[in-house]
């Protein structure tokens, strides 16, 4: 439930409510706007209505939300939310871009695919300590050594980065060497793992997995918002169809979707969203079209000497090249591209 | 099989070439270029192999076509095809809008929504006068009389017209009403038609079925221009996939790709793509950015009062709205959008 | 809406009603039972009410038909339809197995193969003369020919035959030469030809398209009842899915789903279903036991040798052994399998 | 690769090759049997060919596993594993029931509906304690009271008892109270979870993912298989597809893949592969048909009262029904049933 109440109500009267909400066993929200001031109420709605909340003189209007997630959805928070990486915005007017391959192999070979990726235009740095792999025998990560090597070329480059967590126990250790948690495609619905990202305010890039309706999306991200961490931004990365010919099929229907209903940002994969290096750059481009937030893309400095995803990772020139064919669209669309910062 | 001939061959040369090719029983296919004259031999390939071409003194280079489309592929003819709409044309630079409503109704009504999706800026219409419906129930189109209400308009504002064509039969009487001829989605595979379109020159609009591959997309498309008839434009109208929030997922990323292996223009259809007003802007913009060569919009004077589809359809004034926003970006993709022609 | 006549009333009474259903330009249905009569009036609900047809005397009971299809509902006729093919009957109790090769290719081989089919069980000849195929540089199926060829096997084993009819323009002539149409599933929403076989009294299996809904299916049966002939029987044959193990997903939740909400014979084909020759066996035995009416096998006396779907084809002796260990499964189903009768 | 010793062999021959293989660092495998003894060696095979073991003179014959999966394949172990929960064997020649709720729920009400499935003639209890849902808001299962339940249940009633693990972190507490693990469908590639019950000697029951592809559930169970655990049973429980009438598409060409390829054995999950109890009759009766060797239903005491999965929850009598007419399927399949045995 959404309670406006009206432009006389003090703060008092707020808490006054809140508590009341609280008292009944539900979960209170607090939401000061520059002319009204918003309430929520989340949980079963039966008491809610046992509560009599319209009969407060102070209560404006109660309307119901409608959508099965809450606290993501643009009917609790109409405004764009800004989830910052670093010093790195997504969201609202930003566009942001993440860089950098697949995996940590090498510090060598991570700076050199780092240094390439901020050169010709990223802002943040992707890249696996932890690989989930569809085969035991598959490469699994370098791991912690992975980490370290993230986090040197991080603070040589200045800029932040960002991997994907693979279990709750290595949170900790992940948050200690780097500066947001990716949840990947197949953990999206691992929902431990959600409640214990959200238990952190770490920011967390949710991917979409590849059989998730954008409800089932919507809803993963509110397991973690509802368990303390409004940091979410979501990334589209490509569902699975019947279409062979391209790895993914990424749904940019969903990246407009989810921009309408949600207030969280969204970003775009369209490395993994196509699967081919020649198609990511018109899919960078129609991500930006679309209203996404930022894109995260594989650059390698040797695609054909990588360990994983070799074939969608970008060559640097072809990177840069694209960060500058990108800029007009970015404008189109009304953005600001995200720019690093003289240290 | 493509034959490179040397910069001296002549034309006697070429001809003889091509009658060896045609004695075997193969299709044989002349495209002279600027600077060299490149021929074409369709069938099977062990034939060819017998007719030991590379032996003669003029041709230069024999290389297979490795897919398995050979006429619509880039393979064959590397420069992007322009088919033209009447004067409207898609492809090379060109970016061309196709607007108006689901159905031809009555004679106001299409008019007014004709001139609507005009006034705002496409350049042709669309209109169902044959309309394929899930349902013996449901309304089955205006058949006859709407064509005449669509040549009666398509005069009145000086733009060429395009409606389905369900039956080979219809052939005759529907290319005196329009100006092309479009297949939908769920006759993409049906073979004998496409052969009967591909018997007329009248540009066809190629829809993508919903659980069809890009490969068999392109296919189907070879089966029109085998049969005669190069004036096919590819058109992606969304694939059917899990997601049910919207109607159909647009698959963008086939649209790239089918201009990557193929030579014939794509456009999209984000109406059907995604089946939801609001979404047609964002995915309308994107289809741009991706390299689309139009986009074919549902445009309705009164949404709410269609016979179908009112839920896709834009108001006038969205349309007139999304026709500005659309120009940086159709500028950011180097190109340029057609305008209507003074009279 | 059905019409549910009370036990005294007489046929002028239910004519009359059927008259006022006509008249007010509703589609009428009259069903003699051995207790009660029942009435159809498909059509516009609004209108019928406005009929007032409950206050007549001998109506018993109005009820809406609550699904988009009507006449294959059982809603409307409860008992199962049983359709025969030449004197192979589907549906009840009956369990009757057609086999035969992919396509017919010369009468020698078709022979053998239809024999093999027959001597190990089969009571029915399947066989393609106009082939669907995604390119139009693969065989397109013998035509005439083939249909000549079938037809004189088919009589010389005493057996009916069934083939594939892409075109309305076709019809005549294969009715000629074959006891039943096929639609394949390239062309369930071929409406003209679903309306073309409907205006014939031709049994018609009808086969699910590959990305259509089981609602989908049962509104494609719906035009050919709708248009004149009962006669249809339902084949599921797999439909396209993100797994590529196999060459589809045979869908048998849609056998029980549509034996329950229709009464017309559901059968399955295996081969297609699958695209593997070793799962023929075992998807088989499921169809009988999740209660199809019967299944068309691909047999082929040379499978290494026939021109299409030779993967998916049984050797004649598989076929036998299938058919051996398929005899108690067909009892523990509660059927009876139709057998040869002699000549 | 697989290395087949000769009849002449001895166990010191084996070991002395045993050893090379691990010194080289691949995994070594013994597997004794009646005839000849084979052995695995599982890792780089460039490696292995560097050890050039064919030259060694006891080694008849050394094949590649062609599969990417190793362990799990009918390559290296031709002969069906049998997998027991309790005393209750999966594999071979047994057909083995589970039943019981979605979710435990009161002492009474899970006591109520296990009795009800042990008399129908279930001998393995199903139950969920850690419900995975979509929504955080959804009724999260009962957590280490429903464990209780449970263990005190399946005492009484003399079977063994399956629930799901969610997080490694609670596989300690539930394998003291229940006899096997059960990976749910959201998990299949949450590969940490599958190497923490690898580390277990507890049976695992590993859904298929909704949209894993076969090859990658085969992978999901190498994962297990490799971290020392073999006793997997895999389950095939519907898979997403564009069908929306029925909750996933029962996919049982994948079962009788599956048991082609691999040793284990492989069960079906007819409730949640249709989610509509009138269905989950025949496709029991299919999933005997087609070689499954095994079913887990859901039966409820009282379904309407369910807090979750009602809708596909048999009543009790109609779960002792089915049984009854499983009968003559499970021996036209040749199987055996497991029956409860007399304590």
């Amino acid at each position: 439930m959404i309670i406006v109440l009206s432009a006389e109500a003090s703060k008092q009267d707020a808490d006054e409510i809140l508590a009341k909400i609280e008292n009944a066993g539900l979960k209170p929200l607090y939401m000061p706007g520059t002319e009204r001031t918003v309430l929520g109420a989340l949980g079963d709605e039966r008491i809610l209505q046992g509560l009599n909340i319209t009969a407060h003189p102070m209560v404006e209007d109660v309307k119901p939300i409608l959508s099965n997630y809450k606290l993501v959805s643009r009917e609790l928070y109409p405004a764009d939310s800004v989830v910052s990486i670093g010093n790195v915005p997504f969201g609202g007017q930003h566009f942001s871009i993440i860089g950098g391959p697949c995996a940590v192999e090498t510090l060598d070979s991570f700076r050199a695919s780092a240094t390439a990726a901020v050169k010709g235009g990223a802002v943040a740095l992707r890249g696996g300590a932890f690989k989930p792999r569809t085969s035991p025998y598959s490469f699994q990560g370098g791991g912690l050594d992975a980490l370290k090597v993230m986090q040197q070329v991080s603070k040589e480059l200045g800029v932040p980065a960002v991997t994907e967590v693979m279990d709750a126990a290595d949170i900790d250790i992940i948050v200690q060497h780097v500066d947001a948690l990716q949840i990947g495609a197949r953990n999206m619905q691992n929902f431990n793992l959600l409640k214990a990202v959200g238990r952190t305010m770490t920011p967390v890039i949710l991917k979409r997995g590849i059989a998730a309706t954008i409800e089932e999306t919507l809803l993963a991200a509110e397991y973690v918002v509802d368990s303390g961490n409004p940091n979410v931004i979501l990334c589209e990365r490509g569902i699975r169809t019947f279409e062979t010919a391209t790895r993914n099929t990424l749904d940019l229907n969903a990246v407009a979707f989810m921009k309408k209903r949600s207030h969280l940002p969204v970003i775009v994969d369209p490395s993994h969203g196509t699967g081919i290096r020649d198609l990511v750059g018109p899919l960078t481009k129609a991500a930006v079209a679309v209203g996404a937030d930022g894109v995260i893309v594989e650059v390698h400095h040797e695609p054909k000497e990588a360990l994983s995803d070799g074939k969608q990772s970008l060559y640097p020139e072809q990177f840069s090249q694209l960060m500058l064919e990108l800029e007009p669209f970015i404008k189109a669309a009304g953005r600001q591209v995200t720019q690093l910062k003289a240290a």
